[in-house]
């Protein structure tokens, strides 16, 4: 039995559904898990104390909507629309998603892994343990496979829990084109037997708009998603209102995501559903939208409120997820213990990890952040800053462990 | 003589008034400063050459408006604006910049230096060799002097070059309220000349704003620092428009700052007098403010702007020049082209050092950033990631030499 106690902390717990759960003493571990918060039990005594000096804990963080494995990037196609070019002018110098999806399918595992990993260091420098990837640059089976592959592969380089979502519905490839229902016949749902044979998927996502995928068309892949036994979550209400929302509560998906354009409808649904609302204010940013989403009707409804950075290189090239709390306070008006629960707790459930991380009680994985600060609310009022001061996974330099995941067919 | 070849950078010189003056090639160092960019002329042969493999090069990066020395932050009253308390209730619980004056006047030289170095640090972690800071939460003689000397004591120690503003005029104290003519003439103007006489002081600023002071009393300490041989700058058209960019320019102004409610007649008389603009989207983004600076004007009348974080407690939490470079972008429509200008070159010209850094050209300081980025345009686009890969100064390890500023006085 190993034991670890941390003492002399100011504990922002996030137990409980609203809240800090601020708790000020010590974090006793046991065998990787939290044995209390507080004050020590008895038993505890001969445990050599460890002193943070009065430093903020809060739950390691969870991005837990990323696209971070993708080829290249769009540097170019953000400097021609600054510089007056038209969309049409930068589709025809092979620009949008077109783009991401070339230079993905032209890279090898290992230069994705290459590509992937400093955007990943930057997310793990700022607290985060737990990151979800997507699949949905590839967009032919092999190359969905191959970013699924890169990736696990990333969760054995770095001490992150990494989650993966099948998004072949995330774009209708060139060769597709008009043929939607035959791109998802032979590619989305096929692929998405493969993948999970081979072990790389842990949940099924869709974007659900008029530039991606109909209601009906993101029915199909859910059906399919269901009749696999996985879970299902969806880019729902984004640009406009298709009732995406409504479509994955009747699902029972883990979350919607996006949220732009919900509507009281949709807000009830994902209440029944529990279903998370994750809120992507850097795409928002990004993109210049004017219609945040319906942040008091998703509160008093209930719903929890995630947040993640959305990584990915067309809408929201953003690798901070403390400056994604702070855009999801000035921007959403969230509170700052909405925005901290929004990458702790929310996150946690808009995973289906909820029993595993994202508080800090005993049971739960002691995945730690410890923080130069002295109050919660430091961690989104701040832009650019980085306080951590140091992330405590179970193992001291081992790999966190995968949860609720199959971890067999890790590459 | 002291030489130095750096080669194989894809350099961005910023030099000549448009465009990113792009050369690929080497960059020679002569006792500190540039002696070539491009092809090494006769007599470097023997020289070793550095390889940067591809790496980008630009002039190292410049803040040329920040607040960065202040005590205690503002974290409390983020936190309470989003719970919904009024900004009375916000004054009442000690909110408000008079928060920032009480806690910048409690801690000593070594405490606000404390507190200052991990903003700084984060600076210069993106590029940053020089930054301007400001005082204006002392308020008092002792504690505007303290504010300058702790701004001076950064700059050595850590290899930045500190321009100082005296900045008194930036809000009245609660011991002066309603007499901002006697605070004026018993604490700024006399305060002005014990900061000169000590070699505190590089530039004089002011906040001409209704919530601060007007034309008549900024035009005061204006001419007090003309009789002393200070340049000065401004906050000016912030909240709304007095006229301030016309006074700045009237007195051959370095820059006027923030803008957003500059007109056409200021615009003109900007450019007539060399006055930069120096925009700061950090508090606009901050503040939620609507009405972006007038960019089209200021570019078509040809006026050179800048860019800064603004770093403050309470409307610019930012230490990150390069989200500062992503929101110029974003939020006021710059070109990265322009965004980058705003960090290197008119920056320079917003400090007086034009002569000195701000581009790479044969004769500037060798002051010099190197980035994991194949073009310029990605410095901008991305949002909380740090692609630095050296930042070269002059005598490596050492502080940067004090430009054309004084440098007798510095603690
Ligand atoms: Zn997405
Ligand atoms: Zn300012």
């Amino acid at each position: 039995m190993s034991r670890r106690l941390l003492d002399n902390l100011r504990i922002a717990t996030m137990a409980g559904p609203h809240g800090w759960g601020m708790v000020d003493g010590a974090i006793g571990i046991e065998d990787g898990r939290i044995a209390f918060v507080g004050a020590a039990p008895a038993g505890w005594q001969g445990v050599e104390r460890e002193d943070f000096a009065g430093r903020l804990a809060t739950p390691a963080l969870i991005d837990c909507h990323t696209h971070l494995v993708f080829g290249g990037n769009r540097a170019r196609e953000f400097e021609m629309r600054l510089e007056g070019a038209t969309y049409e002018e930068i589709a025809r110098a092979g620009g949008g998603i077109v783009s991401s999806v070339t230079q993905t399918r032209a890279l090898s595992e290992d230069e994705l892994v290459a590509q992937a990993l400093p955007r990943l260091d930057a997310l793990l420098a700022e607290g985060v343990a737990t990151v979800e990837v997507k699949s949905g640059y590839g967009l032919t089976i092999a190359h969905e496979l191959k970013m699924l592959r890169v990736a696990r592969r990333l969760g054995g380089l770095r001490p992150v829990r990494v989650v993966t979502s099948w998004l072949a519905a995330h774009a209708v490839p060139a060769e597709y084109k008009g043929r939607a229902d035959a791109y998802l016949d032979e590619v989305a749902l096929p692929g998405l037997e493969a993948a999970q044979a081979e072990g790389l998927v842990d949940a099924v996502d869709g974007f659900c708009e008029g530039i991606a995928f109909s209601p009906a068309q993101i029915g199909k892949v859910f059906e399919k998603a269901r009749a696999l036994g996985l879970p299902v979550k969806l880019h729902a209400e984004q640009l406009s209102n298709l009732g995406g929302a409504r479509l994955a509560a009747s699902f029972g998906a883990l979350s919607a995501d996006h949220l732009e354009h919900l509507d009281a409808a949709g807000v009830a649904a994902m209440a029944a559903a529990g279903t998370v609302a994750v809120l992507l204010p850097g795409a928002y940013y990004f993109l210049r939208e004017t219609q945040a989403p319906p942040v008091k009707l998703l509160r008093e409804a209930g719903v929890p409120i995630a947040l993640a950075t959305d990584c990915n290189p067309g809408t929201s090239p953003l690798t901070s997820v403390l400056t994604t709390m702070n855009m999801g306070c000035t921007l959403f008006r969230l509170t700052p213990q909405e925005a901290l629960a929004g990458f702790t707790r929310n996150a946690a459930r808009a995973l289906g990890l909820s029993e595993e991380i994202g508080t800090l009680e005993p049971g739960k994985r002691a995945e730690i952040a410890i923080w130069n600060a002295a109050e919660p609310a430091e961690l989104a009022y701040r832009i650019g800053f980085n306080p951590l001061h140091a992330l405590l996974l179970p193992v001291h330099g081992e790999k966190v462990a995968e949860g609720r995941m199959r971890g067999g067919a890790r590459s």
